[in-house]
């Protein structure tokens, strides 16, 4: 066998269960030994961001890695927004890069560019295969890191020798280093401080932002008045009806500091630090205030759902205490849509077990308040900022999870990006409800302008924050891509789609106009 | 002022006048800076790698860099791939990126990344502003790195306050080293060698592709008897009757070992040296054989037209010596559209002084030869095979000669990269023919596997390689982003569509099914 079956093989061994690739000249051999080697399922995508992302969609609600199959340096970098989201995500993937051939990278054909230096920014691991028999062990090397902890990118370069070249066979799977325990000390220090009373707040992040974690979460709330928060973008997390409704942390600066202002015992569990997503002006990076003491309970790669556990039975509080979201029977929206009325059709009609991935910017602020009453749904939400990850993390939670609806809620700036996602949804028949939010601007940069005083902005401000003229039809890019769609312009009109769509195997764009 | 408006002051004033931009929080000084300041244009994209690729467009046919404008890692690694295709036409671009605050890098904020690791593989100059008062002069730095010799990229990573703080102002344009001139000696020695009589190749890349410089190598090749060939990827050449008729260095290995075999004398002038552009098992990384003597006349940063112009003196050819192309008049295709009916076409009616963007890959293999005989023209083609580039170069082909015609002559599977183009396209209402080649598949890669040996691909090659179900259709997607487009089957359909687009103002897409 060659190098290229060796690997497919050891990983399909190692619990790889899909490849999505978007293949090139040099990666032919390992197209090949998808078929060769049966068990893993190849997905193919038009673009590369939408290979990353998609990947990343899957980690989210599979927990574990997919492949990805991408050409050299441009194809990869094609991929980097979303394996940046990914990282931030702590998500297993791992990158296949098909390159040059060893003895053929010094020829600096076209095509050749230093993979290792536009890798290592997105991946906590990178490593180049030096022979084919190496191959299937750099393989199992690069699942294991991939799975170790809480999950991350590695990224694993390939040379075409490699993949064609004899390989003694396939490797068994590496052990995988879990998320670590936290130690009671650490709790116990943590419950200390928090019985003495000083207003508290618990950020949340990570694995505390599962129904297990978030219970716990509750229980430590209700015991020591500390309250608690969700991380400003979470990459996965448990929410509706019977499930605490924690908010968000606030996105903007000044409003993350007026929350922390009195606080005086920060807990993150799993979460990190809160910081400013930008800098401005007179306004701190850091957000806790002065004579804030900060706890760290759990990193992002520590077991935090169990060590909050650990910390409600420290403080002894009761199994089932801690506040629950009631099912809200939301009122039925009518005539123009908003933030609010588009939110609250949506909150009222998204399937039990949907999984919301919500890129909707400012048009979704409304949403995510209100869903916390609504059917139970599992939110994914763009973890590092780099815009376009809603569609293609859509296709990838999709076909982790066929047997849940998958809601693409969608900005339309930041949708076309990976707009190439729509295709494979059409091909793979995923059942994804794409509901475009359409304001036809970067709304978030005009805000952004007023927050740099710039308050009345000139010809380019205004063109380069515009989305029109020409108008963006989402109907007909999804109809080029085989999707089908339909602009609608009231909440009435919203609820009949939406309805439809969910009540409809496969995808389904909707437009709402706002 | 602040920095950002002395940075767009100081690239007008070094001859700058376009910006191509996406932009986002980082960017938002920058983005006012270019109404505060007159003279750069600024032209919107709805993903970066449009932004990058119109700006290679555009150097290629401007001759001088165009601004990006980028956000932070995650929007400029979107860009990288056309930046990679840039950097191998010597294309000048200056990238500006918005980054982190310098006081807010350290709090690892979402978006942060390692910028310079992403844009060194891509960039001749990197650097990244200190101060606010250094941002000027890093910019008038960056043009002059972007316009040096033939030409690159330069990357300015701008923290956020270097723009929004106060600066002194404006910097007068630095000193452009330009393209060096060959010495004496060196022509005399290739001289010397082509009148040795031993059979001679000489390969054409760079300056020596304009008109002045093929009328040289033409005068060359009729005095020496050397056979002329143009790099297999010319990134502007000019072509049609009344030029010489040079064909492109093949693709695939095998074809470009056997057009060596037998040459004695390879000379370079502003091409490199023939590779082949994969490494395939039993095949040869450097395709001249051995023997062969390669001697560069110029290399990419110098002086080829002039160097060929001196050789042409010192094998004292005469001033008008050389093959020309003659006018064809190509009879009317009529039918199935294939290679060679569809190339036939396109070849009768294009426009005098068109720009033809080629990425047509596979589909536009017969067109090339055929075009030597249409009107004159200028071919621009995909430099560093990193697709996706051809709509994004159209775009900034058009904005730099407005007067002409632009044909982005595409294939459908790269066109679907970038698509994003035909928006701004639309919103600045450019004269550009896309023609889309629809054959439904990644068909080179189908010749890729072949060639791999792989003769009856399995299901997983096949899905991967095939574009279809479901069919693109690129006529809607057209729609959806605010093109005209009309979708033929046969060479008459596909005349009448072409002619009306060529006396149409304004883009339009043509869908040709194969």
């Amino acid at each position: 066998m060659n190098g290229a079956e060796a690997l497919i093989r050891t990983a399909a061994g190692a619990g790889v269960e899909i490849c999505f690739a978007n293949p090139g000249t040099t990666e032919m051999h390992l197209v090949a030994a998808l078929d060769a080697a049966p068990g893993i399922r190849p997905v193919l995508a038009l673009f590369e961001g939408v290979v990353t992302g998609a990947a990343d969609g899957y980690a989210r609600l599979a927990g574990k890695p997919a492949l990805t199959l991408l050409h050299l340096g441009p194809g990869f970098a094609n991929g980097i927004a979303n394996l940046h989201n990914a990282r931030r995500a702590h998500s297993p993937i791992v990158n296949v890069i098909g390159d040059q051939a060893t003895w053929h990278l010094a020829a600096d054909a076209p095509l050749t560019s230093d993979i290792e230096s536009l890798a290592r920014p997105v991946s906590r691991w990178v490593r180049k295969t030096a022979t084919p028999a190496e191959l299937a062990g750099d393989c199992a090397d690069a699942v294991a890191a991939a799975r170790a902890g809480a999950g991350g990118v590695a990224t694993l370069i390939v040379p075409a020798d490699c993949a064609w070249g004899d390989a003694p066979g396939p490797v068994t799977a590496k052990r995988v280093e879990p998320r670590a325990q936290v130690e009671g000390r650490a709790v116990d220090g943590v419950a200390a401080r928090l019985r003495s009373g000083a207003p508290a707040l618990l950020l949340l992040g990570g694995d505390a932002l599962g129904a297990r974690g978030l219970a716990a979460a509750a229980r430590v709330a209700a015991k020591s008045g500390a309250r608690c928060f969700l991380g400003t973008f979470p990459a996965r997390v448990e929410r509706g009806a019977g499930l605490p409704p924690f908010a968000k942390f606030p996105y903007f600066p000044e409003q993350g500091v007026e929350l922390l202002s009195g606080v005086r015992e920060l807990v993150l569990a799993g979460a990190v630090e809160p910081v400013a997503f930008f800098g401005y002006p007179k306004l701190p990076s850091r957000l806790a205030p002065a004579g804030c003491h900060i706890s760290v309970l759990a990193g992002p790669d520590e077991d935090a759902s169990g060590a909050l556990e650990a910390l409600a039975d420290a403080l002894g509080a009761k199994p089932d205490a801690g506040v629950r979201a009631a099912r809200e029977s939301f009122p039925e929206a009518s005539g123009k849509l908003t933030s609010e009325t588009l939110g609250r059709t949506l909150a009222r009609l998204q399937p039990e077990g949907a999984v919301v991935v919500d890129e909707a910017a400012t048009s979704g602020a409304q949403w995510f308040g209100l869903a916390a009453g609504a059917a139970p749904h599992t939110v994914l939400s763009l973890t590092g900022g780099a815009i376009g990850q809603g569609l293609p993390n859509a296709v990838g939670a999709a076909l982790a999870r066929p047997d849940r609806r998958v809601i693409a809620f969608q900005a339309d700036g930041s949708g076309m990006y990976t707009v190439q996602s729509l295709w494979t949804m059409a091909r793979e028949r995923l059942d994804v409800t794409v509901l475009v939010c359409a304001n036809r601007a970067y709304r978030i940069l005009k805000v952004e302008l007023a927050r740099a005083d710039i308050s009345s902005p000139g010809p380019a401000a205004r063109s380069l924050t515009d989305l029109q003229p020409p108008e963006l039809d989402f109907v007909s890019l999804a109809r080029g891509l085989g999707v089908p769609g339909e602009r609608v312009e009231t909440a009435e009109q919203l609820a009949a789609a939406l309805a439809r769509s969910f009540a409809t195997p496969g995808p389904m764009l909707v437009e709402a106009l706002l």
